[in-house]
């Protein structure tokens, strides 16, 4: 594994070590002296002898031992020379904890640059630069100058050192779960998140990876590896800088460019990664996750011991989407039976005072509960854990009681429990011993409904797996040699983009529905070719020189009499001339009007994290003034490009609408595959323009369609790896 | 004050005194004693001579001294005979805890309302039932059994026990706040949100209103109470049951219905209430608002000791619309001289590290940033709290003196300061120093910003105060002789609702613009009327008989030669028959075809919690199928006419969009205007339905008005003591 020996590291030097309590170089050699640290240390300075009880060394080659990592504590200026040192070692990997690179612009970036070609030729792997370190809880290799950090079976992966620091401490203070290793991938210099998710995948002690990320460089393949992570393993994610602010703060922060929330959203989800919204339930989400099973359904029974808690969860749940079943009539009677008469039973339940006296009654509650096959899990709400100090202290006992008997219900059940107790923050001992029968407790409802909507997300990936699609081309592979001979002339022409009707041809190639057209030299052509199709036609300039041919006046459209067409012939010849004087005129395009239907648009492009994606909206006032559009990035599935039409507000005019026949979404769906397959085929493609498309309730036609290329295969530059 | 004797009470009967300690009835004189309860405790049992060394009663008429309330713990059954024994007593309140009511349904729901008139009789005004109890913090008067709540200037009025104990436990725990009041309305029997909220309007130490509310019987007067209350005090106010499953879930906890969000949403917001989302953030916004300055405009500046927490913090308060602008050029100069060379100052402020060996660099750079004019107020996110837990106990001294300085701060410059602290939990001094000085910290993102966001809106309300209307009606006020007797006439013929000529001409009496019309009542006359019109015409059926026109095919369109029209007529005539044989016709109505423009829809209905509510959109897909409408209590003011049409996401069609000329805004809102007019002057109107209404570049036109009626004045159910 390439990565093993960088974050496995066995011995480690310090580059910038110190005897100064509040420097870095000190922190983090009195961390790994206190947390037992299982390799060697070496510290570096060259005008140290000892540090710590421990011989310095002038530089890391004047160390005899082998050296794994070197941890870089020293300033930006210095690292150049430090890296060619440990380059003379054979150290494996540098973690560079200095800033002023990339987040400071062009000149940091250049000095960046400079650094990963150091690495390069010195075979190095850096994680960093601009990081606050890495940790590994399993040999107590602690670079970050963190104390008392708590073990366990969560990967914590961050963009930034205070996010990291967040999650830590909010573990120690209020879960008993804990970290296998922590990354903080600083910059992304080297090693990219991908990377870094590939070895926590294999790795047999973690259980589940929680993410924090402000931009990616290599999102394509992230969620490549994300895709054959998140059926083993949960990936936990919350991506910010979603506002213009957060972009920038974002950007100064990590030199990374925010990617347009929607494309990313919709690419996290379809790897099975579960994203986050509220940084309040990013570890809460992660516990739940790594803790307990699956829902197997989506359905959910709350439990609570008043009104007003079980009435907020159910808001919050069902904007989640997770349902709350009405209970079976055997479970509403067997709860019936030890509930006071004024408790509900239907779901959600109430116990109306029921557990005033006996809060073991939960556990009893609980158990006919789950029973329910309706029933994929259990969230409880109130005052759990409470009881014994809001009303008597003896029925703490009855608590742990309680708590001991619903710990084992998730094993025997097979179905998650996660509780909401006011009491959380003050610790009692049946939340506690909750926790240790790994059932989460929390104080917020917010963060109680998202750990079980949650469960039940991924609860329904899995179930699906089979359907979903991973993020992989097969470049050029259905590609047909007419289209890319097409491609190609016009690459050899030095255009940026294929003219219509060679677009058009490029679609037909793959069996798309277009309008019917021929190219017309003179107006006396044009007359002829609009004879034949018997009905309105339009006229649209051809010009290698003329992408946008509406605004050159080079689109006259509805035109029926022989004096109609020539006159448009001549003002569209006269117009582009007056738009571009020397400009290349291949000729005029007609076509036959096409009949009214509903409008669609089709597009995709290139997205800086994740290549290629595609977009889908309905015409007009739907995607220019209310922007109701779906994303997803290529290739597609036939499943997603169902999702795509599914997704938008305006999805119910796809249907018809106050007695309209419903329009053919089959045909849309093959459009949506094609545009798909046509990328694939053609990595030359950048953008792809059908608009509009009319759907109709039979079949589909491409009115406009517009491509445009890169010299260069471009696609290349985002995926030169796969 | 009609509520000081019960919320003040300075004695009190305890119906249900009990010796065993889990029952309500012995915890209720616990407390009492315990909370040193300044007034008298008069026990009442039967079957006991002392209780907690205090003697009991057999009935409340047996107590000599005066007795202000009876809090009655007994079950539903027993209460009427308590209370005409309280009444013989000349009790002035009672407080019924016994749940088993009108949220049991029909059956309990006549108890009730039995109760409710014995109350009335005996000139007693209920808590409750179906409460989990009042206190007083002021006097000691704590009736809920509950112990240690802290004191301070915060009253809370709560439809659920456990969402009140919730945010008293959360107090307690999390702050330096507390409570002035609590009362839980329970199912609002007598005693209704509005009337609490006018006593703590009135209370000097009362600083800030917290409410839980699912659902109100009375909502237009608390609407009007609450505007006069924001102006001098802030209400903050969750209310939950937006789900199916959490109304059912509120219906069976309190018999309220909930109501529709969106319109209790604007409502709420318009009367100055912050609302709250989330119950996380609830407490806090109300610890904001009753500590600190308002901002006084909407931008803050964000100071970080990271880039993460200020990214997500510049993420949530742009979804909260709150600026974060760049600070000036000066200030800028006067931050780069005190941080690191890696350091961004342009907001957020990131001081790269910094304040790692001196925390007080944090007091310097809140004063240099207080003082720049663009901003209102300051967030800090981060470790700030905690450098003397992460770093060097040393650094917990310099934060404290950091402490003392940001809390003088927020005096000097009168502008707020909210502290995000990931060691909030930890409660490090330095942390309670700055609650000392009121300033608040919390350890999640969300709620910090939640309540900077709550300080602007507060903030943007009362600047803008003088705009806002109130909720009270000035009944008939502006009605037209003509209009009433259009109104009488229909009643008089017991119809429920106003012929389409009737319903035009009562618009056109207040200045509407409404499409000219004639009723014929042949054939020929229609001919007649429509060669008038030099137009194409529409012919539509007019009879008491048929509200739905067009079902009963009495709608014809674009009709034009006067064989058209002729048929048409006949053809209407025989639909309407075959409708409905014995229809009483009086008519066909003729009118001009409306020329071309962009439909709109205005529609008036009652609401079940705040009467006469307006609702505005645009008309075709928008309304019917994107149901992007806005809605607003009646009367409305032009402001807030202005505000629904902007409120739509199809608001830019209003701009006129691809080259088309801006429509007729001022017409909108004039009309807007008008309906509110029209049922503040005829309160026999139902509902009203403007739909279509064509809007043009000048001038609107109402081509069809449907207006319902009530045969007796249908507001006096909604407004009855207005």
């Amino acid at each position: 594994m390439p990565l093993d020996q960088v974050l496995n590291a066995e011995s480690v030097a310090i580059v910038g070590a110190s005897k100064t309590d509040t420097k870095r170089g000190f922190q983090a050699i009195r961390t790994l002296l206190d947390g037992k640290f299982e390799g060697k240390i070496y510290p570096v300075n060259p005008k140290e002898n000892k540090i710590l009880g421990i011989s310095c060394y002038k530089k890391v080659s004047d160390i005899k031992e082998p050296v794994d990592i070197a941890l870089i504590t020293t300033p930006a200026s210095t690292i150049r020379d430090v890296l060619i040192d440990c380059g003379k070692k054979g150290v494996a990997g540098a973690v560079i904890i200095a800033g002023g690179f990339r987040e400071l612009g062009e000149k940091g970036r250049k000095v960046e640059e400079e650094l990963m070609k150091t690495a390069r030729e010195q075979n190095i792997r850096l994680i960093g630069p601009n990081t606050s370190g890495m940790m590994n809880l399993k040999n107590n290799l602690n670079l970050v100058g963190l104390h008392d950090v708590p073990k366990g079976d969560i990967a914590l992966i961050s963009q930034s050192g205070n996010m990291a620091l967040s999650l830590i401490t909010e573990a120690s203070l209020k879960s008993r779960k804990g970290f296998s290793y922590y990354v903080g991938v600083g910059n992304e210099l080297d090693i990219r998140f991908h990377e870094y998710l590939e070895f926590f995948k294999n790795d047999p002690d973690t259980k589940a990876i929680l993410m924090y990320v402000e931009g990616m460089r290599d999102g394509r393949r992230f969620l490549q590896e994300a895709y054959k992570t998140t059926l083993h393993k949960p990936i936990i994610l919350l991506k910010s800088g979603r506002s213009r602010t957060g972009q920038l703060s974002a950007g100064s922060h990590t030199g990374a460019l925010a990617g347009i929330s929607e494309v990313s959203r919709s690419a996290f989800t379809r790897a099975g990664i579960i994203v986050v919204e509220k940084s309040d339930a990013l570890f809460p989400v992660a516990e739940t996750l790594s803790n307990l099973p699956l829902l197997k359904n989506n359905q959910i029974a709350i439990l609570a011991d008043g009104g007003g808690h079980a009435t907020i969860a159910a808001d919050i749940l069902s904007d989640f989407g997770v349902l709350i079943p009405e209970l079976s009539e055997h479970t509403q009677q067997k709860l019936t039976k030890i509930l006071p008469f004024t408790a509900s039973v239907r779901n959600p339940v109430d116990v109306a005072g029921g557990t005033d006296s006996d809060p073991t009654l939960f556990a009893e509650c609980a158990k006919i509960i789950l029973k329910d096959h309706n029933v994929g899990g259990l969230l409880m709400v109130g005052l759990f854990g409470g009881y014994g100090i809001r009303f008597a202290e003896s029925l703490s006992l009855q608590e742990e009681d309680a708590a001991h008997q619903l710990g084992k219900l998730v094993k025997k059940q097979g179905k998650p429990i996660v509780v909401h107790s006011l009491y959380s923050s003050v610790k009692p001992r049946a939340l506690d011993l909750l926790r240790y029968y790994k059932v989460p407790v929390y104080d917020s409802l917010d963060v109680s409904c998202r750990c079980i909507a949650a469960l039940s997300e991924r609860g329904q990936y899995i179930n699906e797996y089979h359907a979903k699609m991973n993020f992989i081309f097969n470049w050029r592979q259905k590609a047909k040699p007419e289209g890319a001979s097409i491609i190609n002339e016009a690459i050899k022409e030095n255009r940026r983009f294929l003219l219509e009707p060679e677009a058009k041809q490029l679609l037909r190639l793959h069996g798309a529905a277009v309008s019917s057209d021929a190219l017309a030299k003179t107006a006396d052509e044009a007359v002829k070719i609009a004879e034949k199709y018997k009905d309105k036609v339009a006229l649209k300039i051809v010009s290698p020189d003329i992408l946008h041919k509406s605004d050159a006046g080079g689109v006259l459209l509805n035109l029926n009499t022989e004096s109609e067409i020539r006159k448009a012939f001549d003002d569209i010849m006269h117009n582009a001339l007056q738009y571009k004087p020397d400009a290349d005129i291949r000729g005029v395009l007609v076509s036959p009007m096409a009949k009214k239907g509903l409008e669609i648009i089709i597009g995709t492009k290139i997205d800086d994290q994740f290549g290629p994606v595609i977009m889908f909206g309905l015409g007009g006032i739907m995607v220019e003034v209310l922007k109701d559009v779906s994303f997803r990035v290529l290739p597609i599935s036939p499943r997603s490009a169902k999702h795509m039409m599914e997704e938008i507000k305006g999805t119910v005019l796809l249907n018809g609408i106050r007695g309209e026949k419903p329009y053919d979404k089959a045909a849309i769906k093959k459009l949506l595959l094609l545009c798909s397959e046509l990328v694939e085929s053609y990595p030359e493609i950048m953008e792809m323009d059908l608009n509009p498309v009319i759907v109709y309730e039979n079949g589909i036609q491409i009115v406009d369609a517009r491509i445009i290329l890169n010299d260069k295969c471009s696609l290349d530059i985002n995926t030169i790896r796969e």
